[in-house]
């Protein structure tokens, strides 16, 4: 549920450097957003409608003993999610953001290994942006769980 | 996602003392469990098929400046609800557990408060738990969010 | 996903009756719509962000012979849901809508007996109203179903 | 839902021929649930993990004029994932089957024409499989809808 809307506008106070490309902007500062930070996510690219971003295995994330936690993978899904609706994002329809929505299944674990979301934004309503994501174990590279995020900006 | 068998084990190692009460002992420590204790979660109570526990702000864990970011809400959602589960469970038909499902709906943003969220598990079948989760804020009384998950312990 | 506006529309054409009174039109046209129809609903009772709506025992609704099919039980929650987002819906903010997501989970069968829905709309914001739903049999009264929709009426 | 052994233990007292292979029975007895019928769905193929269900259009099916109600969709999400899981099940493991839960996000309407449902169960646990569904409109191929369902098998 990260809405970038405040950090671009102190952004816009201090430098230009972003101005004439806010959506860049959303996604540079991304890792720095306080939660995202915590989790110490990396962003691996994004394109019009896509995003992947990874979280190195970290003892601090885990469930059990060398397991990530749900509420990590939970996490992960929420803002790579939200990353693709950024990605494509006409930023003159609005810059405020939210998480409508968040569904999840959980199929396997990462057992002491990295994971990366694959999310796409399948479809853009007015304000509503409809995202598909997927996470992956990065060394044994196995589907470890799905689900979809409904994401608003106006 | 916590599966606090290995804790369990661990302990048994250490102390006799919980033996005879595996249930109270997955409450006790549930904040020692590396990810929670990252969110910094309090258990308020917990009784059968029931828990609630609440997670004091902080800017670490936001998503914008003063607002919890998705993920938390997300994460305390999946882990009330799994304390439902445990709590009124019979230690006997297993201690090993997983989320299989979650779904949130975010409604509303808490600002620089506190969280609490409130499970109740409204259905026990051979393997699987119904819990359904309400998050509010802790000052304002408000309903943030709403969620459910599917637990399994076997 | 009714959509009630065409209804709503043909309906001035015909008599001005319903012309103070949107919401209710919708109500007492909602056993016409024709998927509704179908099913052979009824609408028990409906107040401000509330509804209630039930489904007469047919053998035609089952999956399996005396049970209702998980279909029949979805489409009860979504248009349970969705009345109870009109209720209470000022008619001035538009009458076109929608259902953006829906979330059923199953806990148990409804043996040869009718079901009842009960819903809830917790939240409106400017567009989007969250619904919790639950479905119960009317003679054993248990709870076999709960979920929940976001509705959009713009 | 459906829940085909009462079928399938029917047609054994009857005849012998689809002892062999029980999958492949209730594919073949698919169209013939009541509800299923009721809806017209047709069976276009399925394959280990794979199923492909379509439902022609009917004006009985609409929520509004010439668009299918939301029930509608959400019933043939549920009905495609569950043939899904049962192509590729091994029946020595069982035979009775649910859904758990159920997810669905309405895209966009189709309007006056047939839709298709496509599922894959991307993963097999011991009881529960997940698939994923995606909806859409036979004549213009546009996605309307996306989904899941756990669905569990004993």
């Amino acid at each position: 549920m990260p809405r970038p809307k405040p950090f671009i506008r102190e952004q816009r106070l201090n430098t230009g450097v972003y101005m004439s490309n806010p959506i860049k902007m959303v996604a540079e500062m991304y890792p720095w957003v306080p939660f995202q930070k915590l989790l110490g996510i990396k962003i691996e690219s994004y394109d019009d409608d896509y995003a992947e971003i990874s979280i190195p295995f970290r003892e601090e994330l885990a469930g059990t003993p060398n397991v990530y936690h749900g509420g990590v993978i939970a996490s992960l899904i929420d803002l790579t999610g939200a990353l693709s609706a950024w990605s494509g994002h006409d930023d003159k329809k609005g810059m405020r953001a939210s998480t409508v929505s968040l569904n999840v299944q959980y199929l396997s674990g990462a057992k002491g290994e990295g994971i990366v979301a694959k999310s796409r934004a399948v479809k853009r309503g007015k304000e509503l942006v409809f995202c598909s994501i997927e996470v992956f174990s990065v060394t044994s590279n196995r589907l470890i769980a799905k689900g979809d995020i409904v994401y608003r900006i106006v």
